[in-house]
């Protein structure tokens, strides 16, 4: 464990020292359970973000974006049994003034915004079923003992989608829950995480809640040991049927075909992204031996890495190096936004610098380039570098 | 004034029946300054907010993104003067459990979460003056009388920018000042609002905090009046100055090649990101007659419409008609996300319905499609369609 801890901090102190995360409001002492994002923990987390954006809500034609307030009409964590289960757990916070002052909570999830707009994207969009919601936002939980870095926090933000089906076909939600589940799965590989850390586990009845048919967890090998990485979790009608208890307004669903009335099933695929980033970055962190020397790197996707690539001069008071330099940067910025200029220091410490934050290529112009309009690729995993021509580089990185 | 009521009648209507806006909660009988974004607000928003950070963070290698929590120490918000002054408008709440409980705020801005990262920047990145941070986040506070739609709301989402200058050259400080000022007005140039609804207010001493030396608001006619769309403020030395009274912690700036040591002033311009999407909803609400027929439609640019373009079969029930219009439609989407697919009722209804969500063209599959490759182009503004040939669709969308 001692070893592991080592690697916590490490982590951690790498992520601070380059930039991807600091304690909130540390010049007072920080705030247990909150964290900032700082330049490449932003960048690293909106590429997270995008690629589930893209692949489970852009990029499915039956998925519809939402963002929903954070805080609420009180009854809306009433009726979904969050006041009555986790009051402990859950922020309060007093909306209005006067006599018009209201207690309402910080949801402590983004799913019940979704439940509660059902009917608004039924009347707006009339979906056929099978159809989802899906947002990507904050939640809160004053957590007991927030730990682990940014495992446990009492801010931070989710990507969850609610999923609605017809409950008259138990095969056909099996295989969308299983679809979900590969899907999961896919995303995981996409964003580079090693196979080997990740453990489905099956939840049992008995750890179920009492609404929930299924439920799977996906758990990953964390340096503080294997914890929960998000759920996937099939609902039935338990979330609608509550809050058309207790708003009394109609949440069923009219099938124009069979003209049959009913409330639909809910399969919520859940993943909490400081959790993703913490798998990424843990996941990521690599100390080797390059060239004879140490070096410690971050192995990360060229899809999430901050950085897709750094331009350098190979020196920086040679002004037509520089200005070529700049040319090939501001080529590839225009397609590949994430590029980043670098012309501090000697460039053995601009690639330690790269390799540190996960960049996963650096470009050097030479003197040679002003020449033949090649420049050197450096590889960040096996610090091997070649020949490019410049106008093949594009193609290169994507 | 009736007209305009009436006005705002019909675009808040327009908002919820088509899924752009919806009021929170609105089952339960929603909550007062609330709004929920459904799936077209979602990409309105969206659209606005990838604009700015282009344009003013990723676009721009001297700010750096940063994305700090809403909840933190609550000495920063006694710092910054907020808990003294503005203790009414702010959410109280309460952070930890049983003795180790402390009273923080949800944040008013989202400003002071990036003065507090002011050194955590300096460390990781050395940069060299002027150089900002930027971020785009929600921030809360407790309004009196949330009125007006979304332009005031409890819950809201901001883009700031806090960019740091050498005090020692006032000159250097105008120079940079007004650059924002023609910066955010290209902004608002390219979201599509109208140059002759927008209003410079220079912000007279009197009306300054008394830390300000110059401000400038901008405003705009909204349906109800002449109001402030965003501000931008040289607030001095101020905060840098508070939180490092506040925290004992060094705030000041080292000048390698002065060898002078001083605390930078700094720049703010600000955006409220909902007032910016009211102010393109009710610039962009249109009424006039196309074809006899009396209509309402929503004029947006194309880059902020949250449909670029529809991508339409002529009839649903022709299977080659379907397939050549899903070619089509695919081939698009691979660069151009924000493409829909539609195939419901009849054409003039599908027009319609894209005319007020804003969809700057309609793309037409006919039987001559499937023999000349060509599809009908049609102009939401006049109209008009002309024929296209599919390889030039995409040129002619961007």
């Amino acid at each position: 464990m001692q070893k592991n801890a080592d690697l916590m901090d490490k982590i951690v102190s790498l992520c601070k020292r380059r930039g991807f995360i600091y304690p909130s409001s540390e010049i007072y002492g920080g705030i247990a359970g909150f964290w900032d994002y700082g330049p490449y923990g932003v960048e690293l987390r909106h590429n997270i973000k995008q690629h589930f954006w893209n692949k489970f809500i852009i990029g499915r034609e039956e998925i519809y974006p939402i963002s929903t307030s954070i805080i609420s009409n009180p009854q809306v964590l009433v009726a979904s049994g969050h006041v009555g289960n986790f009051g402990n757990e859950l922020f309060a916070v007093s909306v209005g003034t006067g006599e018009e002052a209201a207690t309402s909570h910080l949801r402590p999830e983004t799913a019940q915004g979704m439940f509660v707009n059902f009917k608004n994207i039924v009347d707006s969009f009339h979906p056929k079923l099978p159809f989802g919601l899906g947002q990507i936002g904050k939640a809160f939980r004053n957590e007991i003992s927030p730990r682990d870095f940014i495992f446990r926090q009492r801010e931070f933000e989710q990507m969850e989608i609610e999923y609605f089906v017809d409950p008259r076909d138990p095969e056909r939600i099996n295989e969308i829950f299983d679809g979900f589940y590969d899907a999961q799965q896919e995303f995981l590989k996409e964003i580079g995480l090693s196979s080997s850390k990740i453990h489905k586990i099956d939840v049992p009845e008995s750890d179920r809640a009492h609404y929930s048919k299924r439920s799977i967890d996906t758990e990953f090998d964390f340096p503080f040991g294997q914890k929960e990485l998000f759920g996937l979790a099939y609902r039935t009608d338990y979330d609608l049927k509550a809050h058309m208890d207790k708003s009394g307004v109609d949440l069923s669903y009219f099938d124009e075909e069979t003209k049959e009335r009913f409330v639909p099933h809910c399969i919520e695929p859940t993943m909490g992204v400081d959790r993703l980033v913490m798998a990424v970055l843990s996941d990521a962190y690599t100390e080797d031996e390059l060239g004879g020397e140490k070096r410690s790197y971050l192995k990360l996707a060229p899809l999430v890495a901050p950085v897709r690539a750094a331009v350098f001069p190979l020196l920086k008071n040679k002004p037509e190096l520089v200005a070529k330099a700049r040319e090939v940067y501001s080529m590839l910025k225009k397609d590949i936004p994430n590029i980043e200029f670098d012309d501090n220091g000697n460039i053995g410490k601009r690639y330690r610098r790269q390799d540190e934050i996960g960049t996963p290529h650096c470009i050097t112009i030479d003197f040679n380039t002003l020449e033949d309009d090649m420049v050197t690729l450096r590889d960040r995993d096996t610090g091997e570098q070649e020949r490019v021509k410049i106008a093949d580089l594009k193609e290169k990185l994507s």
